[in-house]
């Protein structure tokens, strides 16, 4: 049985056909434009969806269902996006016009960070885990959990909000309204804040001299750290830290077999994950005593893991209901 | 059918005759004398569970199964309890020898405080709740977290340790070895040490005369608010911000539709519940925007929650697994 997974994205949206394995057997992908209105965006999602199955195979009987993974706020359960800012979609029942549009009746829908980490867990770098948490290191801070392998999403898909645990009460102001959110410390906004802040206190530092030559980002420490400044080894310790307390309090909670870590500051590859592993592997609850072995890695599908987590949310053999 | 609870706690074994209800039909308790033997400790359980049913009806083949809630480090799947301070338990194999000493090939076993959570989630102050977070305040912070009927413990039941959780980084050292954990803020033990330090900084105040007559504890701060002291308003709500914030983290994750206060401290009732509601209800992420209506609310089957919660852990129509 092949799956369908759409990826829709602020820029472009991706189609694939993947197979029981998570791999990748066509794609196809076509910008968003995503100033139109939301009757043409679905419109052309799903010729997209038509033209891919197309291309790929003659019969639509071999196709077990679509699975999408939207931006914004998705009521998983009844396949409908509450509200997307770049698409206009405002309580789209997208699975249901999909369904409509394509002739397929299983058609699945989550929130793309969430299919993200689906994929990741059971195909990418979970190399098949049923309970992990994916902890995604950007503009903001995402967070996406799967136990027994499902995804936790909350009442009406109103949860899995991680990026917005409160880690130092009466911290640093965040736009949700409250203060201290994870994600005001551990996103690649924060470091680089933080580098900027440690730049104005040490103008002559190698960090200075780094983001004079490639610009300020979130890389800039890591390399000035490379290099050998200790500024710039403060702001990555520093940020390490609150990465990892985050994690570290999922993790008490959830216990995963493994925990993913995603997004563009995960692009730094082992200089940030031997240093968060490490502190994760030392305070998670438990640690050293009687507790099982937690794996703490990298995503590894990248691009890829929208796809293959949206086709997931279709396949059958990925939920162990019967447990 | 019916079901057997049993709720071992350190200071007396309780075991129960539940419906599918959740009513408990019949119920006995003896001491547990926690210095014996293990090997005896587990002989007196069997025997307490084989007189009860004996008691209460002729038919083993009348009970759906037993369930136990043993305080410690419990391992569900498997049925063992890793390690238990007060009943000499070490990696002992509770299930399996229950089901060998009664013959009821049904049983099952989890945290006692994890059972409460079940129990107060299905059959009480949840009103049959599938997903809840259940926040016990008392000497330390439990917490038991229900998604779709089920208990989440983690892989080989390792998780589900919410009290520690870090709400403030590099804040007050506890006794797992990190810092800023929750339960070192949210406990009976961390509301008592505010008000004492409070009562140090105002010595005539009407907290220090409260605590004068009654003795210093868990209800100190709230009777002298009660009574119009300032300085406790002061203790009461801060501790309010502290216990709020911990389950604003849980219900950012996990959107539950309910959330049980339970402990002792939550025998403050209405001053309480009050200040945490509309904490929590304010401060929730996309509150008063698009998210659903979630309950704050006090735990009511107090005591029998556990034997209830135990029970319900071999209730096949509390698993909504075929969702």
């Amino acid at each position: 049985m092949k799956y369908v997974g759409v990826d829709i994205g602020g820029m472009s949206v991706k189609v694939g056909i993947v197979d029981e394995y998570g791999r990748i057997l066509f794609k196809q992908s076509e910008p968003c434009y995503p100033d139109r209105h939301e009757s043409q965006i679905v419109a052309s999602i799903a010729a997209l969806i038509n033209d891919t199955i197309n291309k790929f195979c003659t019969e639509k009987d071999e196709i077990g269902g679509i699975g999408i993974g939207c931006p914004g706020s998705v009521y998983d359960q009844e396949g409908i996006v509450r509200y997307s800012c770049n698409l206009n979609f405002r309580n789209t029942p997208l699975a249901d016009l999909m369904s409509e549009m394509t002739g397929i009746s299983n058609v699945r829908l989550s929130n793309d960070a969430n299919c993200a980490a689906l994929g990741e867990t059971l195909f990418g770098a979970g190399e098949g885990a049923m309970n992990s948490v994916t902890v995604t290191l950007g503009t903001g801070v995402g967070t996406g959990i799967i136990v027994d392998g499902r995804l936790i999403t909350g009442n009406k898909s109103a949860g899995a909000e991680g990026g917005h645990m409160i880690i130092e009460v009466d911290g640093r102001k965040c736009g949700c309204g409250n203060k201290g959110c994870y994600e005001m410390y551990a996103s690649a906004t924060a470091l680089i804040a933080e580098t900027r802040a440690s730049i104005g206190r040490h103008p002559d530092s190698i960090l200075a001299q780094v983001a004079e030559e490639n610009g300020l980002d979130g890389k800039t420490a890591f390399e000035a750290k490379r290099r050998g400044c200790p500024f710039a080894k403060r702001v990555v310790n520093k940020y390490v830290k609150y990465v990892s307390t985050g994690i570290i309090n999922l993790a008490n909670i959830f216990y995963p077999e493994v925990v993913i870590i995603g997004g563009g500051i995960s692009n730094e590859g082992d200089d940030l994950l031997r240093l968060v592993r490490r502190y994760v592997l030392r305070h998670v609850y438990g640690s050293g005593w009687y507790s099982p072995k937690m794996k703490v890695t990298l995503a590894t599908l990248k691009n890829d893991a929208g796809i293959v987590g949206a086709a997931a949310l279709c396949m059958p053999n990925c939920w162990k209901l019967d447990e």
